[in-house]
C-alpha cells in the first residue's frame, strides 16, 4: 500500500529562498564580494526575522566585523533571530538581544559575558535554548539547529570565495559545512582579499561552500587565552606537578593526553624536561598531545619529549614557532598551523589516555563546576574530555591499567584527573558540601545544574595533599573517603579520621607526597624548565613572539 | 633555567621526505596528475617500507584502483606497511598481508573479510594494532596513528587537485586532513578528470590538500549496504515496530534519532506513515534523523514525517531522490548529497535522543555482540551511537525523561534500544549465558572481548515478547529479571517466574503488547507503507532507482 506521492509539497523551499535573498543583494556585490560599506543593508537582506544564525563566536577567533554590523541593523527589519554561537565573548553579541535583533541563544561558552547573559535572561530579553559543549553544539547544527545563515571569519579569501582561515581554523569548518550543505547562506569576513587561489597560502574551506566574502574594516579580533606566565607558578603547583608525573603519568604509562589551561598543568609541562628527565621518563610517556599550542610546552618540545601536538585552535605569538616545528604540529604546505576543534575534541575524547584539568569547586562526591553565583558561563570543551567515553573500544596500556577486577567483559577506562588546590584565592575552600551550580540552575530555571565534570567520571583526584586513586574505590562511601583524604583543611577533609586515611594509604588507594618519595621542600621554582615568558622566548630560539601584555622586558 | 636550544634536531623531516618522494615521480606526472599506467611504480616511489598508510576502505566507497595497485607492487621494494583502514572489505586488502607488502593493521570494520583476517593473524602474517569504532580510528589519525600516505577515492577532480567526492563523501575529509596537514602524501583516484574547477559540480576537498590525482581504470567500487527489501519484513518485525512506536518513541517524545540497519528498524520506518499516523503522532515525533539514506524511509519522508536527515554516507539508487529533496537531505549547491561520517557520528552521539539497533547475541546482563566464532569483524559505528555519552550537557525532553530519581545533580540519559527477536535464524537463541565474543577474544589474543554495546548502556530491551524499561531498574538483579521477562523461550527467559513477571508488569517496568493495547493479530504486513522495493520506487515518484539486485520486475 504505497503512500500517495501527489502531495503538493515543495521540497526545495530553502534553496528557493536562498536564491531569492542572494538575488536581492546583486546590486551590492561584485560576484561573491560584498562591499565593506554595504554590509549592514546586505545583512538586512540576506537574513530574515526568526532566522537561525550561526555566529563565529569561537573560543579565540571572532567574526567581529560581522557581529558589530549585525548589531547595527534596523531591529524593525531584523528581529527575533535565533543565535547559535560556540562562544559568546563580545559585548555586541549581547547588544543583539538588548536591541531585539535576536531573541534566542544556543551557545557553549560565555566567559566574560556570563553575568550579562544572566541579566538579560532575568529581564526577559534573552531565551536560552540550551547550553552545550562545543561538539554538542556542532552536532546539533546537523540535526535540529540547522542554520539559515553562518557568519564566519578568515584571514584571506580569493574572489571565488576560497578561504584561508589562518592558523586559528578552530570551529570554522564545522560551522560552514552545516550551512553550506543545507542551502544556508555563508558569509565570511576576511582581513584581505586576493585575486586568485594561487595568491592564497592554502585553502582551508573551498569557495564553493561560501556565498559571500566581505573585507572587514579591521583584522578579526583574536585573544591569547592559553598563555600562562611561568612567573605565576607557585611551589604548590610544582609539588602537585611532581606528584602527577610520578604518581599518575608514569604509574599508568600515559602516552597521549590533554591538559587543561591552569597553572597546575602549566607546571607539569615545565617539569617534564627537568623532574621528568631525572626520573628517566623521557621518550617513555607524554608523546602525543591534543592541546592548544601552550607556550609552556616549548621546553618539553625543544628537549625532545613531545612527538606530536594536534590543536583545537591557535595561540597568539606561537605562529612562527609552530611553522618552524612541522614535525610536531599540524601545518599546511604553506607552513602555518591547521587547527580543527572538532577533530581535536574527537581526538581528546577517543584517542587520549588522559585528561587533566582544574576546577573551582568540587563536592564530596567529586562533582565539579566552574560556575559561581550569578554567572551562566557554559561548558566549552571540558565535559567531553573529562568523561570516560563508553563508546571507546580500542585498548591502550593506560586505559587497560584502570581495570580493577578483570572479568571477560571488563573494559578499560579513560583517566580523568582533577587537579585542584584545596583552597582557592582568598582561602576559599575548593571542597564544598553543595556546588554553587545547584543554586545557579534553580535561579536561572535551567533543567540541570551546570556540572562541568561528574564525580563518577573522575578517576583521580590530585591536590597538594596527595592523590586519591578514585578508580580503585569499591563503594561510593570509600570514594568519598578517598576524596576527603586529600581535601586538606576543609570541612570535607576534616570529616575523615587519621586511622581511615592511614588505612587508605596502606591499601595504596591514596598516596601522599612522602609515599611517592617526594619531599615537599624539593618542590621549588628552580625545577621549572623556564621561569618566565622571556625564558620561554629564549628556549624557542626567539621563535615564540608573545603578545605585548605578556612582555615585561 | 631555560633548556638549551642548540640541539641539532631537525624539525621538518617529514616535509623534507615528502618533497624527496614527490620529486622522485616528477617524470611520471603532469603537475598533480599521475598517469594511470604508472600507478604501480609511482606507489613504489611515493610510499616507503614501514610507512603508515591510510586506505579508503570506507563502509561503502572504496579506493579500489589504489588498493589493487598497491597489492601489485614489488614486496621487495614495499614491505611491512602499517595499514590504517576504516573498513577492510576487499580481498586485495588482505592480499597486501599475504604478500608481505603490509604487516600491521588498524581498522574499524571488516564484514566479509573477517574470517580471512583471523586466519592471517593465526598464520603470523598480520598483526592487529587495534580494532576501533570509526571515529576512534579517525581520532587516532591526529594523535598516534598519523599517516605518511593517504589513498582515497573521489568522483571527479580538476588539474589542481580539487576533489568532488560525489554523494558518498563519507570518511574522505577526515582521512585526507590528517595526512595533508602533517606532511603526508595524499593520492586520490577519480573516475574522471576535468580541466578546471568550474567543470566540477562542487569542491568537497580543496586541491591544496591533495598531492596527486590518478584516473582509475574503472569507476570506484561502491556497495548498497543499507537497502532492506520490505518483502522480507515479517509480522514479528511489525509487532516489535508497533511496540517501539507506542511504547518507546511516543512515550519518551523522541525528536531526533538514529536507526540501525536491520529489518526491525526498516519496519518502524514503514510503520510511521500508517500505524504512527493512526496514533496521531505525525509532526510530534521522529523529526530529525542521523541515518544513511535508507530507501525504507521514503514513505515517511513523502508523507511529511521527516524534517531532516543527515547521512554518514550515501546509498546506491537514492541519488536522484535525494537531489530532489534538498529540504530534507544535506546537499551541495550542485544538488548532490554531501555526507560526512565524522559529523554524522558526532550528531548521532551528541545530538540524538535515541539509538535503536539489533544484535546477534545478548547475555543476561544485556551485553551484546555481533561477533560469532572465528570472525574478527570489528565495531563500525554502533558502539558510539549505542552508549550514553557522559560528555553531553544539553537537555532534551526525551533525555530528561529517563531520570528516575530527580536530585539536584541528576543528569539525563540517551535512549539506547536493543531490538532483538528472542531467536535468530535456525531457532538459535539470541539470549545466551556467555557471548561467543569472549572465546573469540581469547583465541585471537585480543585484550578485550569485542562487545558491541555494553549492558549498562542499554536503556530499553525490545523483543517480540515486550519491552523492558531497563533504565528503571533499581539493581543489577532487577535489570536481569527485566531482561529475562522479555527473553521468551530461551534458557534465560525461562529462569524467571510468572509471578515476578507479573510484578514487573504491574510496576510498569516491563510491558507486553497487550499492556500497550496492541493485538498480536494486528501486526500484519498490510500495515507497511510499502511492501516491496517497487512500491518504494512508486512512492518516490520514480526518483528512487534501486540497483539491479533489488529489482524483481
Amino acid at each position: 500500500m504505497p503512500q500517495s506521492t501527489t502531495s503538493a509539497r515543495k521540497w526545495n523551499t530553502r534553496r528557493i529562498e536562498k536564491k531569492r535573498r542572494i538575488d536581492s543583494v546583486r546590486s551590492m556585490c561584485d560576484g561573491k564580494i560584498l562591499a565593506t560599506d554595504d554590509i549592514i543593508p546586505a545583512l538586512e537582506k540576506l537574513i530574515a526575522p526568526h532566522d537561525r544564525v550561526v555566529m563565529e563566536g569561537n573560543n579565540q577567533k571572532q567574526a567581529d566585523f560581522l557581529s558589530r554590523s549585525l548589531a547595527a541593523v534596523n531591529p524593525e527589519k531584523l528581529h527575533d533571530l535565533h543565535m547559535v554561537m560556540p562562544s559568546v565573548g563580545r559585548s555586541e553579541h549581547l547588544d543583539l538581544f538588548e536591541k531585539g535583533i535576536a531573541k534566542k541563544l544556543d551557545f557553549a561558552f560565555s566567559g566574560p559575558q556570563s553575568l550579562r547573559i544572566s541579566q538579560l535572561v532575568e529581564d526577559g530579553l534573552l531565551d536560552i535554548g540550551a547550553i552545550h559543549t562545543y561538539i554538542e553544539l556542532y552536532a546539533r547544527l546537523y540535526v535540529d539547529l540547522i542554520p539559515n545563515v553562518a557568519l564566519v571569519a578568515g584571514f584571506k579569501a580569493d574572489k571565488k570565495g576560497n578561504l584561508y582561515t589562518g592558523a586559528s581554523t578552530e570551529d570554522t569548518p564545522a560551522l560552514v559545512e552545516a550551512a553550506a550543505f543545507k542551502d544556508g547562506i555563508v558569509i565570511a569576513q576576511v582581513n584581505e582579499l586576493v585575486d586568485d587561489e594561487d595568491d592564497l597560502p592554502r585553502v582551508d574551506i573551498p569557495g564553493s561552500w561560501i556565498d559571500f566574502i566581505v573585507v572587514a574594516d579591521q583584522p578579526f579580533f583574536i585573544e591569547p587565552l592559553f598563555t600562562r606566565d611561568p612567573r605565576l607558578i607557585k611551589p604548590i603547583h610544582i609539588l602537585m606537578g611532581m606528584m602527577a608525573i610520578k604518581g599518575i603519568y608514569a604509574k599508568h604509562n600515559i602516552q597521549s593526553l590533554n591538559h587543561g589551561i591552569g597553572f597546575n598543568t602549566a607546571a607539569i609541562e615545565l617539569l617534564l624536561p627537568t623532574y621528568g628527565e631525572q626520573l628517566g621518563l623521557k621518550g617513555k610517556i607524554c608523546k602525543h598531545w591534543t592541546l592548544n599550542p601552550h607556550p609552556t610546552l616549548i621546553p618539553a618540545i625543544e628537549s625532545g619529549w613531545v612527538e606530536t601536538v594536534h590543536c583545537f585552535g591557535g595561540e597568539l605569538g606561537m605562529e612562527n614557532y609552530i611553522s618552524q616545528r612541522p614535525d610536531v604540529f599540524f601545518t599546511g604546505a604553506d607552513g602555518s598551523m591547521r587547527s580543527n576543534r572538532t577533530m581535536c575534541q574527537l581526538a581528546g575524547q577517543y584517542a587520549a589516555d588522559m585528561f587533566i584539568g582544574s576546577t573551582l569547586q568540587c563536592d564530596a562526591d567529586g562533582n565539579s563546576s566552574t560556575v559561581t553565583r550569578g554567572r551562566i558561563s557554559g561548558f566549552g570543551g571540558a565535559p567531553n574530555m573529562g568523561h570516560d567515553p563508553h563508546g571507546r573500544r580500542h585498548a591502550t596500556p593506560a586505559w587497560l591499567d584502570l581495570i580493577q577486577e578483570p572479568t571477560p567483559l571488563s573494559r578499560g577506562r579513560k583517566l580523568v584527573v582533577q587537579a585542584v588546590e584545596t583552597h582557592q584565592a582568598g582561602n576559599k575552600p575548593t571542597f564544598v558540601d553543595k556546588l554553587d551550580a545547584i543554586d545557579v540552575a534553580k535561579q536561572a530555571g535551567m533543567p540541570l545544574a551546570p556540572v562541568m565534570i561528574y564525580g563518577d567520571d573522575v578517576s583521580h583526584m590530585l591536590t597538594e595533599e596527595g592523590i586519591a586513586y578514585l578508580y580503585m574505590a569499591k563503594s561510593e562511601q570509600e570514594r568519598r573517603d578517598m576524596i576527603a583524604a586529600v581535601a586538606g583543611i576543609t570541612d570535607i577533609g576534616m570529616r575523615i579520621s587519621r586511622e581511615r586515611v592511614s588505612q587508605l594509604r596502606a591499601e595504596g588507594k591514596v598516596v601522599y607526597p612522602e609515599d611517592l618519595g617526594i619531599r615537599r621542600s624539593d618542590a621549588t621554582r628552580s625545577l621549572l624548565a623556564a621561569g618566565s615568558i622571556s625564558e620561554l622566548v629564549e628556549c624557542s630560539g626567539g621563535l615564540y613572539q608573545p603578545p605585548a601584555k605578556f612582555r615585561s622586558w
